[in-house]
């Protein structure tokens, strides 16, 4: 089966092209950026060097890619309103579409152009679009060749509620959450915040109180709750590469233990998601470069709260290892392949 | 005036060496380490080496210096159980005891027992003690000789939190506080936790859901808002020397204006208080090395809180800057002298 | 064909838990240290939670593990001296030893004694050892079963003189060296030197002027060149997990053309050595967590030098992969197996 | 006595301003920047927001300027060109200018040329203009009115070389010097490379062979050595904001203890320079935010080399710091006004 990255200049399409360029069951075909089109993948990513051979960065156009008897899978590194241009094309095309924008994400049009600040740019794509955490998602997912890749704080967040959520464990309501990032969220943007000088030694709260992944992170606890479920969010940049902390407080319907029975049975057979022991920290450093979630939980008694730690690697469980877990699945290969 | 700094190896002890140094109205007159006895100064702490001359590290012991008829104030930079050592003898002997334990911190001995793992030391003296963030101690304070010097996590809440609990403006109930602290909170720890390869590229909350400074949070935030405060606090460790980067989440019982009014009217003259606009995000970096707190908020119509965030450096408005301040004031010098 | 990682708690021993326990050809059935015997891998490598299973550090007893029938290879990640108590009877019952430390890397007892303050604890074992590059050892050194793993700045700096110096292409007097590397350098050390604050931020030269690795590195650059050879090395600390860069002066016998002649037919065939071209400069990032030597050279008409720069992960290519390469390659395994 | 900084809106600027905005004897009474004009300088550097009261930056019309009749010393830190358009008719008006661009560090307008790709923008000034190393010029710098700051690579090197090629205790023959720099040396430059992601966990040379200093050292050590010297310089990157360690290589012509008696006597009343013992070795944490140099050297036998250590904080000694120091000299002020 041969696969495509289209914007492959990003963190997000870097680390694609490293799990795809080594997967045992795929092959990259292509790789696509307007700005690197002509030059080398291996001049452009020297880390990748003997992973990619004599593989060019080549131009994108949608309707070609589409008319490409080829390339039967199509990951989008691309940005939001952008995605849509390729995914529209491919997905009529008959193509899968593993899409790590936010275009498809969302499931109505009025909170996508509340939070992303312009028209919904594919309507008509709502419908069959999917959104995907494998671990959460119900099989019927699998039938779909449009899928929504989530973002990388309601990634951290949701393997850690969902099930608590689903089960009742949890109130829905008033739910508070923080969440660390390493810089590398916020892609490989060129400007002045983003330089070494001004992150390194600095942590602060930003976007507060309404970042873009509020309703994401909404909308899915409301599908897991059966319930309204309004959090405050508060993201924070801290000066390391890659990796996501969040820490989640919600009010406690049970005790520790049923809370931990109730992860255990959803995440026994799933090799990408780690229970750590009451009383434990998951710590960034431990999932740095893996697919894998490291969740561990305590109870309150003074205010009756469970706290939840939960992290993820941004770049991989957050964005291009999820992806291509999801590609994993929907084509029956083994769930890890690519991703040890 | 002379003063001398008792355990004075640590970070915080380096710190006030290197503020006590250089402070226009008093001298630095002794500087005392069980460790470094006998030892310059300048060769232990090369980045102070031209500001200490000669000083050299002394064993301490708390009966010679409280026969020392030279020495007015002293810092206590030790762990909490061995401050009272030096405190009490002090005391007695009519000096200044300046402590940035927690041995005086709490009001209840039984608190202290369960939080600090052993009976409080110098139970006879709570009584004597006062706990002084100078922002916002009634004036009184001034005529006590034993003060306690608030932690870092505290003092980057209370300044945010105690003139909105006092004025009503916030409830006291459901206050969710997270908090991202440099590694240096830890002290100078020689463990397998707190060398580079593990705390480099890593964060982890830690310590949930009753860190030690939950008591000293609680209890000063009660006595702001004259009513119970069961607060739910969350550390975390970042990749970083300096700084303490606190999130707070709390129910709003008025407008943003109104707190922003109440903010500007507490700290109008205080000049190591910056209340930045609505919006903008305090951030770490511009704290260090002062000893000032930055604080912001906004208010969020969908969950009805505000979220308000608070950075300080936390060896110095976390520990020694706050210390020298509280000097300043007790004894007529500039607010700022030496913290500049 | 079973392996064992003797010493597995330091960072030279978690990277080699990491690639054997995903090695396509061997099976990691053993792995020891003396504090951490009992415990489960996976509880203090978290990281490596899915690639271990079971695995549990065991205490290791030289004579009982050379009795075992099972395992045949053996990796050692110990200390100098301790190393040689494993390697003698390992050895002596016919297994195949690969030793990371320092006791087999030098030709001389008395050198050895000079640098490591102890007399060299097996040196009847010195003949039947073999030191290894495996892209520049001739292959007679494959029917060893003792096999000592070079240094990390010796490898950085052999892979790019070895070669040059061979060919008689730069002058063997007169070389000037400086290295930085990562802290893990130092390994898993806790002490004040390496905790965060003091590494954080912080770039210092260390151990001028003749560091442990000058004799192994002159020893083996005077093989190369066939002629006396005494170098300048400097290693400097810096703030960085990983990597080592390496920054050669050597005076120039010929022109660049001819030195990249001769790097790229050394290193045509060989997986793990990239050739960059001349005026682009090898970066530490670009080898993290890889087994590859990134090399490229400049050559200054006004001072006749070449000045060349090499990169490695210290704990891959300068440490644990190249050890996993040298067994490869011994054992007919493909070159690159557990390691891309 | 009145200053103005003309482009302030750099890590050097931003540093003026901090250190000005203190200065007991000065009053900054001018801040500009093209790019920041009308803004408040508090708003754009909030962690001087307690110096710098309601000071704005200002548009910089460089005649205007010269016309003014309130300021009397000018700090200009702008590029390499930009500045002589102020240096010119700043200094024809009788102003004082000092200079930390390029523009009067070379006596040679062809070879500024032939490292800065453009002819010498005010070659009629470079008689006037005068190259001050506070602790190493002659006296008679202080009657001239342009002052061309030393580069920050020239600063830590020439406090270590030039006294002892200036007694002869070192060959000029020969020099081998490697410098690590911190990413601020960059300046605020906004460009891909210098993004966190890219400098973090990153190390590599740069500039091979020939960096755009290496003219400034070779001309000021020629002047100390009243000899040819051609040196080997090559520069480094190091993921931290502040600090440069460089590692000189040079042949020892007499014993350490002519060194440091040397030293000792070139240094005994500067209070800039520290010298410490052989054996240990300078860190870039030791003078991080200070304007001190500290210097240790050792002598090899086997290669009769010196190996010299120096650290500056590039921002401070090496730009901004001694800037100012150099001011204090010029106006007969406390030669450490406003630097400790």
């Amino acid at each position: 089966m041969k696969t495509a990255i289209i914007g492959a200049s990003g963190y997000s399409g870097e680390e694609l092209v490293r799990i795809l360029s080594t997967h045992p069951d795929v092959t990259l075909a292509a790789v696509t950026s307007r700005s690197l089109a002509g030059q080398k993948v291996a001049d452009v990513m020297p880390a990748l060097r003997h992973k990619v051979g004599e593989l060019e960065f080549t131009a994108s156009d949608p309707a070609e890619l589409a008319a490409s008897s080829e390339i039967d899978v199509f990951f989008l590194a691309l940005p939001h309103g952008v995605a849509s241009e390729f995914a529209d094309p491919l997905y009529q095309a008959g193509k899968t579409v593993i899409d790590l924008s936010a275009d498809f994400r969302l499931g109505s049009t009025r909170i996508y152009e509340e939070y992303y600040g312009q028209p919904h740019p594919a309507p008509h794509l709502l419908e069959a679009a999917q959104y995907v955490v494998p671990e959460l998602a119900d099989e019927k997912w699998k039938s779909t060749s449009l899928i929504a890749c989530p973002g990388c704080y309601p990634t951290s967040i949701q393997i850690a509620l969902a099930p608590l959520l689903k089960a009742g464990l949890v109130s829905p309501k008033g739910i508070v959450i923080n969440s660390c990032s390493a810089v590398s969220g916020a892609g490989r943007k060129v400007a002045e915040d983003f330089i070494f000088c001004e992150r390194n030694e600095s942590m602060k709260a930003y976007a507060l109180p309404t970042h873009r992944h509020v309703p994401e992170i909404e909308e899915q606890l409301e599908k897991a709750a059966f319930a309204d479920c309004i959090v405050q969010f508060s993201p924070h940049l801290a000066p390391m590469s890659r990796g996501i902390v969040t820490t989640i407080v919600a009010k406690a319907k049970t005790g520790i233990e049923q809370l931990y029975a109730t992860w255990d049975k959803a995440y026994a057979d799933k090799p990408f998601v780690a229970v750590l022991p009451s009383g434990t920290f998951p710590d960034t450093k431990n999932v740095k470069g893996t697919n894998r979630a490291d969740i561990a939980a305590v109870y309150d008694p003074r205010t009756d709260n469970f706290v939840i730690s939960s992290v993820i690697d941004n770049l991989v469980k957050g964005a291009s290892g999820q992806a291509v877990q999801i590609m994993n699945l929907k084509f029956g290969f083994e769930e890890t392949a690519g991703l040890l």
